[in-house]
């Protein structure tokens, strides 16, 4: 049987390929502390719980293909909170960031055509992007430069004549780089001058560490065209199993081209979207203590991470993601030695090797991403785990 | 901005798109009887909300790709009663049965490749079939014959360099046709001698109305490389705003592919699974009241059919749709002049005009779907509405 040539350029996720190799090490007896999954350990606020529970309706109906309205409501209003002004026809319900994203893939690529994403980025976006017959063109940067890539020559110089839009993920995974508001303008005032989208994949708004504002591309109303928001409350309201997320554009004709998507699947989760109406009920003070709680985090990371041999790490300003330079030949094997040879006390560590967010052949081979979604005293231990391990495998034979 | 070309030529749902006109005949007070949405008003066994209300875990996680252990359980073990042994591995969890095949044509279809479906057939493949740059190449079928297409001269004429796949949806949306067991046996040999898949969207399997046992394509273990299964919890236990369903193969190599789509958008909402994986504690005494209530509602619906002149309609045996052929000049325009124009003591009536179930041009100007999920009292009045309105329309000027 032949398979289409778009899914065979498509690999398995390569934060879930180590899974193998993680029950094979648990079997063993080994404790594993996973740096690996973006998955928060942050408890759900209980509001989603309640209303759920409180749903009442005898039948599990179909909800509107363009979302529950009390969840467009509760977008809308977060975002005028934000000062940014929505209509109800700007917002579509989706299954996740995931699927607001492949919509968004699936109505502006053609085969043939690219969108530039900073490298390294998010490698579920090669899935979506490689089905449409598109394909991702990296803007290059570098972990001495804090994988900093807002430069106005360095994106103008990756544009050809086949890209389609701009995007990036704001605070970043898996980077935490954060653009401040003078980078955004810049950026949005590139798309507008090349007639491109700007996608932004903002599902980490609220992690950002240095005390600026919350921020969005959609602040832009002049971009208005331009800009699409890919947005989500897993991570906001560590909900990721609800999967529910949310396409925002301005731009009609582009929304007119999304409802087909959503009226072909008919709708997301009936319960899940009351839920996450509900989620967004909980009151800053939420915010405050999951901010300062990843904070410090952060913080631990980055200060184990220094006192490395040869680590190369900028602290970064947001999401809970770090990408680090290791002073070992592979961090693929790394991780499978870890997996399959290491132990301190019966411990071990696994986290996210850095190739698989590289577009580029042969880059980020001795670069790893680390999820600081671990509580403190867990998190240090994965730290020490780490440095104990690169000590170890560097003095193999 | 610029569009795919892929989207350009999806269109929006059918279904859907009287809306507008329902919602405006409502503002003039106008009370519809709805024929044309396959909502089930069935309740949703309690089960369901029963599961999701037990769930005790603090963390609203992301579940596996795959899908909840509990839930692929509940599915596998539902096959084997059927007679059919699946491994896990021969099962995906997916949002809805719409997932399900989006994958599967994700996997299978190239630009310029086609499947062959029985036409009349449900709208919403097009978009799911658009968008891989793949189409539908229609098996035609005739009201006169009770659009039976299960004829083996009728399906290979049909089948061309290009064509990947032979899909049924069995019992049949929008006709209610229901295969025999020597039909289904004969599709899957053309498929086997072809080197085609065969794709079986199987959620309605249930509904069947002449004492026939349950019934799958999977049935087959010599065509086990061939055959793709499309199910769902949606109709099944009416719980369609679960958005749970399931793609089934045993087919290795095409499991392997649709697990990169899978890994890619994570996994399917994670309550939603536990509480599917509940439905299927449900007993057989469900079944039988539910297919109790359904068949009375089709003897309903086509005694009321029957006795209006000029409408051609055989009785279906499965699903709970049906196509008519009406004596008006286009069941679009009647069903907007319903909408707009017709009333009986405040009451009006639509259905799903039927040319956009068809791929051939032309086809289906004077055909509807009636989806037969109103109480039997609603039901006689819809149809009389529908009597009414065919000579009211036809009496005009």
């Amino acid at each position: 049987m032949k398979f289409s040539s778009k899914i065979e350029k498509c690999g398995l996720s390569p934060m879930r390929k180590f899974h193998p190799y993680a029950v094979a090490a648990e079997a063993k007896g080994r404790k594993i502390y996973h740096l690996n999954i973006g998955q928060p350990d942050i408890e759900t606020p209980q509001a989603f719980f309640d209303a759920v529970k409180d749903f009442k309706q005898p039948v599990l109906a179909y909800a509107p293909s363009p979302g529950v309205p009390a969840y467009i409501k509760a977008v809308k209003d977060y975002y005028a909170k934000l000062g940014i002004q929505l209509d109800d026809g700007d917002i579509l319900a989706t299954t996740g960031g995931s699927e607001a994203l492949q919509m968004v893939l699936t109505c502006i690529l053609d085969d043939g055509d690219n969108i530039l994403i900073p490298e390294p980025f998010y490698p579920n976006y090669n899935t979506f992007t490689r089905v449409t017959g598109g394909y991702i063109k990296p803007i290059p940067t570098k972990p001495e430069e804090g994988y900093h890539y807002a430069d106005r020559a360095k994106i103008e110089a990756a544009i050809d004549e086949h890209t389609r839009a701009i995007m990036v993920t704001n605070p970043g995974n898996p980077t935490g780089v954060v653009l401040t508001h003078e980078e955004m303008r810049m950026i949005a005032d590139i798309a507008k001058e090349h007639d491109l989208f700007i996608i932004g994949d903002e599902v980490y708004r609220e992690f950002v560490y240095g005390g600026e504002g919350l921020a969005s591309l959609a602040e832009f109303p002049d971009a208005a065209e331009n800009v699409i928001i890919i947005d989500s409350v897993s991570k906001r309201f560590s909900a990721c199993g609800a999967r529910i997320g949310v396409l925002i554009s301005r731009n009609k004709e582009l929304m007119a081209q999304a409802m087909k998507l959503c009226q072909g699947r008919l709708c997301s989760a009936t319960l899940d979207q009351v839920g996450a109406a509900a989620l967004y009920t909980v009151g800053p003070e939420y915010f405050a203590a999951v901010r300062d709680e990843y904070k410090k985090r952060r913080d631990t990371v980055v200060a184990k991470l220094k006192a490395i041999p040869g680590v190369v790490c900028e602290c970064p300003k947001g999401a809970f993601y770090l990408m680090a330079a290791l002073p070992v030949d592979n961090a693929d094997t790394f991780n499978k030695w870890l997996l399959e040879e290491f132990e301190d006390h019966g411990d071990t560590v696994m986290f996210a090797p850095g190739e698989s967010f590289y577009a580029t052949q042969g880059k980020g081979k001795n670069e790893i991403r680390i999820a600081y979604v671990l509580k403190q005293a867990d998190l240090e231990r994965a730290m020490d785990l780490l440095a104990l391990g690169i000590k170890a495998y560097n003095a193999r034979k």
